[in-house]
């Protein structure tokens, strides 16, 4: 049987699903332990009453002969995405057009799906660490990989690769190291890809978790942009539809070819979300919907402010959390980072990500999420302060 | 740029993207024409209330902090799968495992991205005419295709083919062609690809049209398709899902390396179903929901029984339309299926699809669905009865 023989060049489970494995085993060990989930970064707080409103409406539109939907258009209706088009992009001064959106059941379904239309004799640039799906849809593709080390020398920026690149996956807010990229970042990275014939693939589904108005919440804030730069974002941690599914990805026509190669794939492999979830998605623009959502974000940044200022007067150095909902702690020297989880958990019953998990510049750290509940927040600072490892002098 | 170079090699638009534009450009240009849309094949009938109501108890729960749920298993929830489990497969004497089980957002997805797992340099076997996403899926990733001839001189039914072939796609009950396979066919086939080494790809999202008992509504009925066979099955058609997006695919465990393969590729490129809507898919399952899905079904049948007959009458010669929604027409000699559709939309306003559009051997012919309401397939007939073309002796 032939099959594809790149799998075998992957590396074991898929992080979450491992980090998952082990946590339940460990509960089932100590059934009374009561364990902090800050790994998978999965919110935590109920869909807003807007939301759940749009719902019950189109369930019931559903249930009747003459609002009754079946396939939708498979780029999404026209009602989300104009909602997108308003408030994503207009309100930061940005022109898209309709042809431009593609809805989706979630990011993570098109930053893995987007290479496919690119060559597999493409070089595909991932930051390192990484959010595993860049790295895995590549090798799956057997398309070669550079890696962009992101690490506390550059300030966790990655710098322009110097070998040849057709394609760059960024992330701002970063996953999993919280850093956000500048305006002056972004437009190195626009410029690089003038000049070198480069695409970037820009994923933007933290971008709601910005709080300083200097940073860019859309690569299309740059000019250039719209002709090298395709761009996801997502309902999952802006509104706390991980449960739901629905993002978008934005592919100019400004680009050439990909607005009508992704339009065909998106097309051919793919049939349109949800009516009723992409209902809920355009609730979240409604007046009531974004006061709701904003203070959801508000909640998810709270915490982050908890988890990182707890951490740092406990005596640790942690990154990102401040325009960003992911904390990157940096472990002091010489501490594993797998190891470190297992310590973690069986010390403070906590559950973060090991960096190393990430990639090999993410040994020496480890990811911890906002998006728990206030008082696991505060509980797992308390217990960490506990922690009977080094401090970073 | 370096684009995916074998996107050059698909045909034009989508074909019932086309269609759709086609008949939009018509209604443009007659305002006041009441056409029947017989073309692509979308259910009509509103949702059960069986399954309404478990989406207004699941969307409940996600309004509420205790009973939220954000990510679930990317290969869906227990609660479905075992309903699956029960009603798809141990009602027909099949063991099949939960971590055999995947469900998606669609079987037109999960027919696109099977390929993935086998090689680019694997030979695929896809019949001629045939649902557009196996040819095209394949011709993205560069595979090379051969075509299985089904005419009216094999009864529609392919032969095996002569050819090396790694991976078959055989879809039954058959769109467009309406034919569905025996016992008999299916066990030739699995016998096959036991001597070949090779996978069936087996498409079966419009058993629940079956109305014959002998004909197998799984091909896990045939001995020994465990281990060389993939199953798709999809709520689209089976309970009006296909505003929802609903549908499993099976990999069994005995098909080797596979199971794992098409695991990781769930893990990494898919995020679960929307948990809304894996209620409503377990809903279809309930003593209620069984009643209501097979009242909608036999809604579709005797529509099918309609437009089947009544053509019949009137003078033509159509296959299919008694174990699938779909009635293949076959056009009077000469008469070319693309010009067809238009005469049928002038002369008619009934709106079909040409068979030219799911490939060489499908020319001659012209697909009708069931999917439509009563009074338009009784009024399609009436109205096709004028139809001033010649009968077929």
């Amino acid at each position: 049987m032939k099959i594809n023989e790149h799998y075998s060049e992957l590396g074991g489970n898929y992080l979450f699903a491992e980090m998952k494995r082990k946590t339940a085993e460990f509960q089932r060990l100590n059934p009374d332990a009561d364990i902090i989930k800050l790994g998978i970064g999965d919110v935590t707080l109920p869909l807003t009453p807007a939301v759940i409103e749009a719902m019950h409406r189109a369930v019931d539109e559903m249930g009747s002969a003459s609002s009754f939907r079946g396939y939708g258009p498979e780029q999404g209706y026209d009602f989300l995405i104009d909602s997108i088009i308003r408030h994503e992009y207009e309100s930061r001064g940005i022109k898209i057009k309709r042809n431009e959106i593609f809805v989706s059941d979630g990011s993570k379904c098109d930053v893995a799906n987007i290479q496919e239309i690119f060559s597999t004799s493409c070089t595909a640039a991932i930051c390192d660490p990484v959010y595993p799906v860049y790295r895995d849809s590549n090798i799956m593709a057997g398309r070669k990989i550079i890696l962009l080390p992101c690490t506390r020398e550059n300030d966790f920026v990655p710098e322009l690769p110097q070998k040849p690149v057709d394609i760059v996956y960024l992330c701002s807010p970063n996953n999993p190291t919280g850093k956000t990229l500048t305006r002056n970042d972004l437009t190195r990275w626009v410029n690089w890809a003038h000049e070198k014939h480069a695409i970037i693939l820009f994923d933007s589904a933290y971008s709601a978790y910005i709080r300083d108005p200097e940073l860019p919440g859309s690569i299309y804030e740059i000019p250039g942009a719209e002709e090298v730069a395709i761009e996801f974002k997502s309902f999952s941690k802006t509104a706390g539809f991980t449960g739901l599914r629905c993002a978008f990805t934005v592919v100019p026509e400004a680009a050439g070819t990909l607005n009508a190669m992704w339009n065909r794939r998106h097309c051919t492999k793919f049939n349109g979300v949800s009516y009723i979830i992409q209902r809920a998605a355009e609730a979240v623009y409604s007046d009531t919907g974004r006061r709701e959502t904003t203070a959801l974000i508000d909640y998810y940044m709270e915490n982050a402010a908890i988890i990182r200022n707890g951490l740092r007067n406990a005596g640790f150095k942690v990154h990102g959390g401040e325009n960003a909902p992911y904390i990157w702690w940096e472990l002091p020297e010489g501490l594993d980072s797998m190891n470190f989880s297992t310590k973690l958990l069986e010390s403070c019953r906590v559950v973060g990500t090991p960096g190393i998990g990430f990639g090999s510049c993410g040994e020496g750290f480890f990811r911890l999420t906002a998006f728990g509940n206030r008082a696991h927040a505060i509980e797992a600072v308390s217990r960490i302060r506990e922690l009977k490892i080094d401090r970073i002098p």
